[in-house]
């Protein structure tokens, strides 16, 4: 993969580094976080939502997709890129992290997972070859590889889903046709250093332009994150982009990127905001609370976003109780705005030598995470 | 009511009439269609949205903001153009035509009606007094009197609630308080021409800045319906704005403009959205019909919305059948801008003198309305 996936490393300070991610559909700083749009929408916000949020990439779900409306119909009318209308970075997932998700509707063998439908119970079949095919459908700037993500704790189990993730991720390589999509390759093997070590190792020789990690943020705790973060991140190459999936608290995006993440994405900030939750970089607000109902003041003092700058949390919590889908919108462009602003915070501030200041001094929750 | 209200009528043609009608918030150019904004929110849209639909003219609910969150707490908190960040002009009602629906739920005598809350089933009571004290509270630009839409064909029930709706009326002028609200006169008088001319003409006595007619598109023909305009046009003095509440469809619009009237408000273009049905100037479209499962096009080709710019009925029916809110929003912007583009395509027909070739070129159904 050459010139339409450059990645270059602008700053580091530590383990942390401020980059750029040169795609088709444009640059991506890094690092960024990536609101997800699993059935081709970020729930209850216009494309135009999201370009004024400043949303330089967002992730959309092969599963989901393939089943509907069918990465067919998606190609057919010119890709996802134009069937969303949206113009920026796209990211695919496999399709297997819901697949496997699905524990009593799928059996998986070396070959592929055979899986029944969760919208009409349907029998379907993905294998590293098929995920491509739908990713390649659908047209993305970063596709990712068909891996299987196990329980972090059954060890016997991890060590044969992890071996034929490896294998997975070969098939992969030689399934893709298309040149201007990004595959990535997903290191997996739960909490376990050795079997860590090995996936990262044997992910890292395959040549892939960019790497992710994967099987992290599904019942691990922190400090098990952590040490996993850190060992892989000695070992991937320091050239390619790593992205953490499916992560995204503002503690775990600061710890992250102080162990050399560059990208994340995570449903939190919007299904968050479905239920009267806001963020905020040092917890959680919930507006329905009985103290917003004559509180005047946004959900952050000083919060730049469109949200904060218009509305109260009184007004908030109302839209809530009257069940005003408006709540879902302005709530979702806060949590986003949230986690979009702490990330440009925190690269400018790796770009600026003063990452380890900017985390202490905005806050010791975000210095240590929690 | 003097200066904040100056209304200015710039052109005429047949009885259609182009002008300004300036408020407080801003001027309103008339003919103009009000989106409605029950709950303090235009369902699924944020006041962002609306500007840049440059919708200049708002209505809310009097019934539904006393009961939640209450009109004190709204004028606590500034009003309502400040709770909810709407800038230009508002109008409320007055309360009655929701009280009045209750049918099993209310009891009527010549002072008021007692009622109970949908929400909670809680006694309420609305007198002319209490609905201006509310719309007081409410800050609207402009309210309107409270009075009782009665059923459009019972002679002798319409007659009594017409006379109390008179004497309502005074009542309201009387309870007004604030200076910079402008208060609207209701005609009723359901579809019996008689009535509704000494409706008009002891409405059209009392002095109001503005003038509005109740009780139509309650279920009688549109033949009915433009009966009574015309006699009712002939009456109200035209030096003052007319308004025919509750009434927005394309055709609607069209023969309202076409009898004198200046303002219209419904909720059927934020509606019909919800329920996968888009407007057009010559019909409805169901989004979920399975003839738009591949289809590439916008709603309406040509058509200047934000939706019908960026996204096809294929993507639209997928966003219904995924249950995405973003499909009400994007359908409500296209519903919501047909009908404001109509209205300023109809007046930019009066003020160059050519109201009735605009409707006869762009469509028959608009010549006839329906």
């Amino acid at each position: 993969m050459t010139e339409p996936f450059t990645f270059e490393v602008l700053a580091r300070q530590g383990r942390a580094r401020a980059g750029i991610l040169h795609t088709p559909h444009g640059d991506i700083p890094t690092p960024i976080f990536a609101p997800v749009g699993t059935q081709a929408t970020v729930k209850a916000l216009t494309p135009a939502q999201l370009i004024e949020l400043d949303a330089k990439l967002i992730l959309s779900n092969t599963y989901h997709l393939y089943l509907r409306p069918g990465d067919e119909l998606v190609a057919s009318l010119g890709g996802l890129h134009q069937f969303m209308a949206w113009n920026r970075p796209i990211l695919t997932d496999s399709g297997g992290f819901q697949v496997f998700s699905l524990t009593d509707m799928r059996k998986v063998d070396d070959d592929g997972v055979t899986f029944k439908s969760h919208i009409d119970g349907s029998t379907h079949r993905l294998t590293p070859e098929k995920s491509i095919a739908i990713q390649e459908n659908l047209g993305a700037d970063i596709i990712m590889a068909f891996d299987e993500c196990a329980s972090p704790y059954d060890r016997s189990y991890l060590e044969k889903a992890m071996n034929r993730t490896h294998l997975w991720a070969e098939r992969c390589l030689n399934a893709q046709t298309r040149r201007d999509q990004a595959l990535f390759g997903i290191v997996q093997g739960g909490i376990f250093p050795d079997l860590r070590q090995q996936s990262a190792e044997t992910i890292a020789s395959l040549g892939f332009p960019g790497h992710a990690i994967g099987g992290l943020s599904v019942g691990e705790t922190k400090e098990e994150m952590h040490r996993v973060l850190e060992l892989v991140d000695a070992i991937l190459p320091e050239s390619k982009p790593r992205y953490l999936m499916g992560v995204g608290t503002p503690g775990d995006l600061v710890n992250g990127i102080r162990r050399g993440i560059d990208i994340f994405d995570c449903v939190l900030p919007t299904r968050l905001a479905r239920h009267q939750a806001a963020m905020t970089p040092t917890g959680r607000i919930n507006l329905l609370n009985a103290a917003n109902a004559r509180d005047d003041r946004p959900i952050v003092t000083g919060c730049g976003c469109y949200t904060c700058q218009h509305f109260s949390r009184a007004y908030l919590r109302h839209l809530i109780i009257a069940k005003e889908m408006l709540s879902a919108t302005l709530v979702s462009i806060h949590n986003i705005y949230t986690l979009l602003q702490l990330t440009r915070d925190l690269r400018q501030s790796i770009l600026e030598g003063r990452f380890d200041e900017f985390c202490i001094e905005n806050d010791p929750q975000l210095a240590t995470g929690e």
